[in-house]
């Protein structure tokens, strides 16, 4: 005891986010045999009798880290923390019930600040049809952490992990890409105008869409609606929370699975393209690798082929591939560049 | 958007810890009628079928707030984040079967620190029998924070609240009381110690129980075990995390009942009182408002007196009396005193 931790050990950086986690729960082996899924998924599976599962995930969203609080309002970072979390349990192909909410908070924060975040929390709660189950709170020595807990439930026969891809499957995306990362660079750079001269009004007209996209996220479940109603069960689902590049590399390494995908394919919104354009980032990085989307990102079997190509908001992007051959984009002009992840590393020095 | 939050409104410290959540969850009204108890108890509890249940509970940890690393090692502190709300799970009479841990860690954390963390929360999974389900890993701007989240199962007929107590019920408390901050109180006089002058080695000699009690507290499964064998289902139950009477005035204000007890019946450890002697804390106030112990605070039918009055490590301390006549301790000289909260406020400034 009273010893200074030792600084001459392995830096968390040298990891990364899901090298920390792998080593971190490497020696933990599921006991209960209810437990169809432990770590790994979007969210944890469990059996509660022989035809139903829960499904429960967790998240973490720290500020000056997840957010900052010079630009997310308080109601909208309620919001977006609820249902970062609801796009897991979606992920899944299973339906929200009950969340807790834990937020620990310096005394710089009042008590009318912590009730526009938990107005946003109710918001969601509302939007989304799930209760709010508990909580706690703490005081914090530096800023506002918030952690929320999702559970939901579907029948065992629905679920869909990120494992269950197969070679020839149609993969498969909703909504558009990059523009929650867009928005990001333009709230960044209205900040730093703003840092500069506090008298300068920040510039966001025209820019809507993508300033919504990062601060006032939605989780798919009108996909996951839609997909049932046209009797479609992916094969396999992620939500696009890193970025298409780092999600679709862990849904094919689960799947045991390549991916050959088309950058004329990918679906980018106007906006999106316009702030690339004016921050000088190409739109297809944007695409490839820009958090925060919450889009679903998914395989289905060839013969769902009629049925997806017309659904709206649903695009085909390319298709799986045998293991070996690797996980490629094929760009505009036809050339075929391996996939990297270049997602975000919170622990990046 | 860019405004500073504003410092002229409510400060979160003049609600306190329970205020502030009645506060913030006050429009929070639970829709699912599967839900049959939201926030307000031990845990969650939700319906899973027509005759089991699911209860959820979760905690923040937080470093400076919660804990101290120069005097608790990383590995108790994962087992004791595990504890703290299985302890919960246990106080709704239920069983846990599976847990999510998150950690936000800064920079000054190495993996091997982490490493030491997972270690005890693999100790306390096996150790209660219950599986890590999943979690999330951030980086923070300073120190480390915990957030787990512990779910549990039990038949709706045994599930026990806070809100069941009846009038001349038995008040009963397994364990003893004070111990987990007589430990405290020994651990933050020897850091005092190191502080001043580091080469003086800390002296826990005859102190390893309360440091014990505070370092690597349990929750007591073995009691529900015991209590269920004997065919006694307790009508009221709270686990005792904030102290005896802040943990009891939430027992006696959701069954609304009164409830009279007696300072000579409360259970204390010999080393608790030692350390009471030594830091000229009156042994009764570390039984009253130590909190931590993570002991069972709950009320069972008269009828069950000659049962529980023979029952190993239980200790009847008083009774239940109509909710008019208050909540009153008799002290060993017989005066008549009225319980006040003093437990823990976090955002005491």
């Amino acid at each position: 005891m009273f010893e200074e931790s030792a600084q001459d050990l392995t830096p968390i950086s040298r990891l990364g986010e899901f090298g920390l986690i792998d080593h971190l729960t490497r020696e933990f082996v599921v006991h209960n045999p209810d437990v169809l899924k432990g770590i790994g998924d979007d969210a944890a599976v469990y059996a509660i009798n022989d035809k139903e599962v829960h499904v429960v995930t967790t998240d973490l969203l720290v500020e000056a880290v997840h957010f900052d609080l010079r630009y997310v309002p308080m109601k909208h970072l309620g919001y977006k923390a609820v249902v970062v979390n609801l796009s897991d349990i979606y992920a899944m192909n299973a339906k929200p019930f009950g969340i807790t909410v834990s937020v620990a908070i310096s005394s710089r924060f009042t008590v009318e600040a912590l009730d526009e975040f938990y107005e946003g929390v109710q918001i969601a709660c509302q939007h989304y049809d799930v209760d709010l189950l508990g909580g706690d709170t703490s005081s914090s020595r530096m800023g506002l952490l918030v952690s929320v807990t999702a559970i939901g439930k579907a029948d065992k026969k629905d679920i869909v992990y990120r494992s269950g891809a197969q070679e020839h499957d149609l993969l498969c995306v909703s909504g558009d890409l990059g523009g929650a990362y867009a928005g990001l660079q333009v709230l960044e750079r209205e900040k730093a105008v703003f840092l500069k001269n506090a008298a300068l009004q920040p510039d966001l007209v025209g820019r809507d869409y993508v300033v919504g996209r990062q601060l006032k996220p939605e989780a798919r479940a009108d996909v996951i609606r839609m997909l049932r109603e046209q009797g479609i069960k992916p094969t396999s689902m992620i939500d696009l929370s890193d970025g298409l590049a780092s999600d679709l590399l862990h849904l094919t390494k689960l799947s045991k699975k390549g991916a050959t995908f088309y950058e004329d394919k990918l679906p980018i919104d106007h906006e999106t393209m316009l702030v690339a354009e004016d921050m000088k980032i190409p739109g297809l990085t944007m695409a490839m690798n820009g958090g925060e989307d919450y889009e679903l990102l998914f395989t289905v079997a060839l013969e769902n082929y009629d049925k997806i190509k017309t659904m709206k908001g649903i695009t085909i992007i390319g298709h799986m591939v045998e293991e070996e051959a690797g996980v490629h984009l094929i760009t505009a002009n036809g050339t075929m560049v391996p996939v990297k992840a270049q997602g975000w590393n919170h622990f990046k020095e």
